[in-house]
């Protein structure tokens, strides 16, 4: 079959590869119809992960079922599903409190081993996955596939903004970053009550986007006395890193009122970080770091796409075919897109 | 000065009466710029309750405060002030739980002694605020006081099934009943992330107008197909009975799943109801009963009304000035409005 | 092997029953080490159910795997493990809530075809559990087995008492029924921080059972009184049914305060009960039921009993062998038992 | 009438003072049966916060009410109340989300301008309390006075570690420090739930009380391996930081597991703290700030200390008349006592 496979550093090609099969018993055999590239892929297409050339990419994607092990329940061939971006055993005691990231099973799509045993990824025509009975879930009928891979994981990961944030009815929530990710929290956070989100980036494109979903855009230097403007001069309840780095987190921290909540859903590769203890003392601060987990937040998220309360295709600036993949990680690597998706049929 | 006041069993006149006065430190005076007549006055203005002839009417306002006694703290004569439908201590122990109605000292604007001792109502140019530091909330600036009046008891009470339904990301909500109260539980179950609000009236104005605010409009023949079609068979995650009444409750009952909420926001007289207590045993359903309380709910409300997250004019069916209050009186006891504000400057 | 089986209305017998083979890849068999008799059972025994005679009885049960199925995970032949009481498939919608009782796929140990498809009971020798990974859970070391037996029926039912009915810190519980049940939310709800829990009985050593345990013990003539004193007359934050039926849900109604919550773990088989509707909703009353759920509750309860926080053997009347229990099963029909439990080895 | 004041840097005395007035409506004059001292004190006591000699010190106390202002509601005179550390208007945007220790208007007994506005303390034989109806609260009948004044300070801050660090049934919880805080953190966690907590401190004697108590004692070389064999080696659900300053922040969050909570009684002097970014992202962590908050816990707190839940009075080493409160501040800051209450009849 073809596959969009890693041929080194900064390098992807479609290949012929061998068609999965099932391994184990909790298999299943999905045809990918709509994959996605990520940020994430970039990383690892940018060879900054020691990864194994010829590794078929990609983690986002829904598609049919076309094989299921003797142990799979709940996915029958036959019926579209919706792929979550790691794998989980759904049993340990991680997975029953629902926090499948920690299962000692946990397998990435497509990021050889980063991030656990290494699995084949799902920007391909056939993708093998385990744990089946947990990994995927029936779509919703009439429900988008374009909108429902994001909850595959950008929208999870938007949406774990507003759940360990706590944001609740009329919060004023400061979202600092307008790619991807920051655009779904900004759309999650509405979802769950926020009377305001602000949307803070550099580039005008972004803040347009956020602006024309409903959030107020500002620009660094604008957005401490936008929030105090909003908020009586309290600050924000809650603030979001959907960048990562120390100078966003700080600049979370910076906008962030007493007993406020600062949550990054930002990746972050420094050992430390300069927390400003005796400020976060005296004002009772929560921060919290969290990663989506579509197989916990898709049953509350699906619904939501489906009805269009949440539209994420918003930040899709691009489809393409298979055969147009290695050209548009090119573009993605120059910025050029924010989200592009794959169609494979 | 002027006031509507209850002339008698389907009366209501407009008289020259006393202006009041601060009669304890905690009070204060507040010149009503916008009050409005709520289903509640319907009730006493048809004799029900044995109401004193002469009692200033209503319990809805915006308006200035003119003048604080000594105790008051937190609000400033010149202020725009929302008012709360019903008076409380602030520091007992069940308003230090946020359950003000629960407080011995509860008094309600313009009932009469049904709710405790008698308070002169807000349909009048002046009205006197007892534990003004608790009672009153300054307007966020730049809030429309025509959506804010809604907060101090309408909304309030259509929230208050959001929050004690525990309405969620994703949920499925049946709110039995149209009108202003069955609205407003629309537009705050919408607020918090349900995924689909169905609107059940048998009067397809309340069912275009649900429909026309992001609500799925049903008759109630239609409504349990339709629960069964959007929820795979399950029910509705939560049911909001918005009329009162064993029929209406009894049918919240019918639409909701197991191990769902049915949460009533309506008023009920009889003494008892026949809750049908094998089923709700054998699917571990939960019945609440719920009263709005603006004074703990309107730190949420007002910024999502401020900011038009929520817009609850859009069951606003006409504005009277205060000479036109008898006659909008009737007209709404004919039921040909929905929701009447007075303007009072 | 030999069994415990149904052997007509009012009979218990000790037979000889084919032992159970793996049949799904999700099984697993065990060789049980102590079992338990429960109510319920006596309810099957006594043929009110219409069970076919020959059915293995028992639903409690300890024991060490002896084989597993291909798909099986997290569960390893040789491991001492608690089974919960009734099986889930563990990933469907209602499992993936937590509500395993509303699996499609629910088998009651024991019991025939009354709570689905008939599975063979666990007052034997060996017992096949289905969905393996889901129903069973290794005991924590060091945790006695007589203590974790409980967390698989009784005391799931006694803590869902104090989870659903919300009971936190400070709060007054009144548990009415001081049966096996009954104790196990009384230890439930100290557990959790309640300050004062009242159980209610007419038995007098149920009473001081309660009473040894941490409880305050009350008559159904007290219990108003000592309500109203240890709540400055406010009534009580949290009343549990833990015996079903009509009468002892209404006393519940009765002791419970304004904004409270009643929660009902006894079984309902009346079609109606007449709720209090006028009072319900004037007070704000929350009514809710609730069925154990081992399969949730073990995570957070199985540390509990291991450390001796909560210790449930206290109602323990009796420990008998295998050839012991159809005598145990007359006790216990005699109420000259509260608890029994079954010693295989 | 006599007071305990500061008398220059390491100097207390006893002196005659003016008795204090109602000096705002809102006030209320106690009369003080039963005072502490608190390691805050010695911290003012040590000359390091810059405060006028002459100022009145301490700021735990129980006494009865002789007199009240004209605003005062909720509390007569001749009632035994308990007081809170600080005051609070208790109608502001902070208080009416129960976040006293915002308040604009907050003052704190006895400790000069550090935290407000300088208001005397109440090691003396009279205080006066502004903003009384929020300050004071009634004590349950018959709560022992000495359990009663813990949670006027420091019940509520080692409460406030299992309140924000989410502490619930079946958790494992290190506290790290054996003080008084430390010790009313495990008293907490353990009321709430926990399953098993230790309590990490050099000193043997604190050790002892903490096993004596209930929890589970290490020292800080042996806590590591502690919490592994307990959690199967995950780590801990919550870790109590109840010392402040980095180091102990460190030892928080090397115990705690993926995806828990370290919270922060402790005060925390440092500009910064070097958070360990990478791991605290990677494993989802959470690291929260709390300050004890009596206005908003006692109503918890009081009926688990009325009932004997809870006995903070474990931590008592001695009791003084006010004549020896000079002496007793030399012992306790030479650490030869842990907890000294005050008798001032």
């Amino acid at each position: 079959m073809k596959a969009a496979v890693y041929a080194g550093p900064d390098r992807v090609a479609i290949e012929d590869v061998a068609e999965p099969r099932l391994e184990e018993p909790g298999d299943a055999l999905v045809r990918v119809s709509l994959a996605a590239i990520c940020g994430t892929d970039l990383h690892f297409v940018a060879g900054h992960a020691d990864m194994e050339p010829g590794t078929v990419l990609g983690h986002e994607f829904v598609g049919e079922v076309v094989a299921v092990g003797a142990a799979v329940s709940g996915i029958r061939p036959g019926e579209l599903v919706l792929g979550s971006d790691f794998t989980a055993c759904g049993s340990c005691w991680w997975c029953r409190r629902g926090d499948h990231w920690e299962c000692a099973e946990r397998q990435f799509f497509g990021t050889g081993t980063a991030f656990g045993k290494a699995l084949a990824g799902a920007q391909a025509e056939i993708v093998r996955v385990p744990r089946a009975s947990t990994v995927l879930c029936p779509l919703p009928p009439g429900c988008p596939p374009e909108r429902a891979i994001f909850v595959g994981d950008t929208l999870a990961t938007g949406f774990a903004a507003a759940e360990r944030g706590g944001v609740g009815p009329g919060d004023v929530v400061v979202v600092l970053g307008g790619g991807a990710v920051g655009q779904m929290a900004s759309l999650a956070c509405q979802a769950v009550g926020a009377a305001v989100v602000i949307v803070v980036d550099l580039v005008a494109d972004r803040r347009a986007l956020a602006a024309a979903q409903g959030a107020l855009p500002a620009t660094p230097e604008e957005v401490d006395s936008l929030v105090r403007r909003v908020t009586a001069g309290r600050g924000a309840d809650v603030a979001v890193d959907a960048v990562g780095g120390a100078r966003v987190l700080d600049a979370a921290l910076t906008v962030v009122r007493p007993r406020g909540t600062v949550v990054s859903v930002g990746a972050h590769f420094d050992a430390s970080f300069a927390l400003p203890v005796r400020r976060a003392f005296a004002e009772e601060l929560t921060v919290r770091f969290a990663i989506g987990d579509a197989i916990r937040l898709r049953d509350r998220l699906l619904p939501l796409v489906a009805t269009g309360v949440i539209d994420p295709t918003v930040v899709v600036t691009e489809r393409v075919g298979l055969s147009g993949v290695p050209a548009a990680y090119e573009r993605f690597a120059r910025h050029e897109a924010t989200k592009i998706l794959i169609d494979l049929e």
